[in-house]
C-alpha cells in the first residue's frame, strides 16, 4: 500500500519531483525464496498495460520453466491493447543467432551473446522495460563480466527500467540498484517432500 | 532453478508422488518489501496459461494500484487462449453486492462480504487459483475472522490453490500455509526521496 506514501527524505540532487519520479529504475529480485521471476513478470504486465515495449531475456536452459508467462505475454503483445513484449531465450538459442550458436554446446558463449544484445538494445533505447531473468547465474559463473554490465547500465539512455532476477545477486549489483527485494524463504513445500507442480512452478 | 530438484525428504504420509505433487497449495507472500502482489499476479499468469479458472479478490481501497494487472488479466481472459480470470474488487464495491453496500461507508462490512463470497466459492470449487490480494490487512484489523478463514481453507475441496498477499501475515496463517515467502526490503527508491511511478508501482 505504498504509492501514496511520502518519501523518507528529499535529496539535494537538483531534480524536480517529476524528474525524480520518472528516473528509470534498476531493480533486483534476489534471495533463496520463490517469487523473484514471478514478480518480474508481474512488472512486465504493468509495463505492457502502460503501452511500453518490453524485452524479456531469459537466461535459463529449460524452456518449460516460464512457458506460462511466455504464452501470456505473447497473447498480450498480439492483442494490440497495450505495449509489445519481445521474448528472447538462451535455452533454445537466442533468436538473433539461432543458426550459428548451440547453447547446449557452449552455454558461456550463449550467455555472453545474450548480454551483448541487451547492451546493444540498452544503447539504442529499444525497450522501456527489460526483464533479465536469472541473469545473476551467468554473472556468478563468470560467463558475463559484471563490471561491463554495471558500466552499460550506468550509462544507459534515459527512460529504460531494468529488472534483474536470480539468487545471490553480486554485492556491486545490489549497490548499483535502486530497488532491491530479497525473496526470503520462510516455508517451501519441497521441505515437506512435495515436488513442483503445474501452474505453480511453471 | 528449482523444479527439477529433489525434495529434501520423502514424508511418510501414504501418498504417491503424483498425489503429493497435485496437492493444492496455500501460498502466502508477506514482508515489508516489494513483489508480494506482483508475484501473485505472476502466478495468475501461470494458472491462466494452464487453462484454469482464476479468481482475483482485491482487498484494497484504490482501484489505481492494480489497474495494469487488471487490464492484462481481462485481455487474457477474453482471448480464449487460456483459462478465465474473474476480477472482484472491494474498492468499488464487490460486483455481486454493488447495489446495497458502499465500501467507503463501511469498509469492514465490505471486507467481510468479500470473504463470505470467497468462502462460498471455495466450498463450491469455483476456481482453481484464488488470488486474495492484501487479505492480511482486513485480517489484522479484525474485519475478517482469522479462525474462520483457516477453517474454510483447511476444509476446502480438492484442487484449489490459494495465494494470500500482504504485510504482517498472522502467525497462524503462516503455520497453515504450504509455501511462504517474505519479500524483504533491501533497498527502495523512496528511501532516496523517489516517489512511486507509472508502470512500476501500478
Amino acid at each position: 500500500m505504498a504509492p501514496q506514501g511520502q518519501p523518507a527524505q528529499v535529496p539535494d540532487d537538483g531534480l524536480t519531483t517529476r524528474q525524480r519520479r520518472d528516473r528509470p529504475l534498476l531493480i533486483v529480485h534476489t534471495g533463496q525464496g520463490k517469487g523473484k521471476s514471478t514478480a518480474a513478470f508481474g512488472l512486465a504486465l504493468r509495463g505492457w498495460a502502460q503501452g511500453w515495449p518490453v524485452g524479456v531475456f531469459q537466461f535459463v536452459k529449460s524452456a518449460k520453466w516460464r512457458i506460462g508467462e511466455e504464452k501470456a505475454l505473447r497473447v498480450l503483445s498480439a492483442s494490440g491493447e497495450g505495449g509489445t513484449v519481445t521474448w528472447h531465450k538462451m535455452g533454445q538459442g537466442w533468436s538473433w543467432v539461432q543458426a550459428r550458436l548451440d547453447p547446449a554446446a557452449d552455454p558461456a558463449a550463449a550467455a555472453a551473446e545474450g548480454w551483448a544484445q541487451i547492451a546493444r538494445d540498452l544503447t539504442a533505447g529499444t525497450y522501456r522495460l527489460y526483464v533479465l531473468d536469472e541473469l545473476t547465474y551467468p554473472l556468478r559463473w563468470g560467463w558475463i563480466d559484471l563490471d561491463e554490465v554495471l558500466a552499460v547500465l550506468a550509462s544507459r539512455p534515459d527512460g529504460q527500467h531494468v529488472v534483474i532476477t536470480g539468487r545471490e545477486a553480486p554485492a556491486a549489483l545490489v549497490d548499483a540498484a535502486d530497488l532491491v527485494t530479497d525473496m526470503t524463504k520462510v516455508k517451501h513445500p519441497m521441505d515437506a517432500g512435495q515436488k513442483g507442480q503445474r501452474g505453480i512452478e511453471w
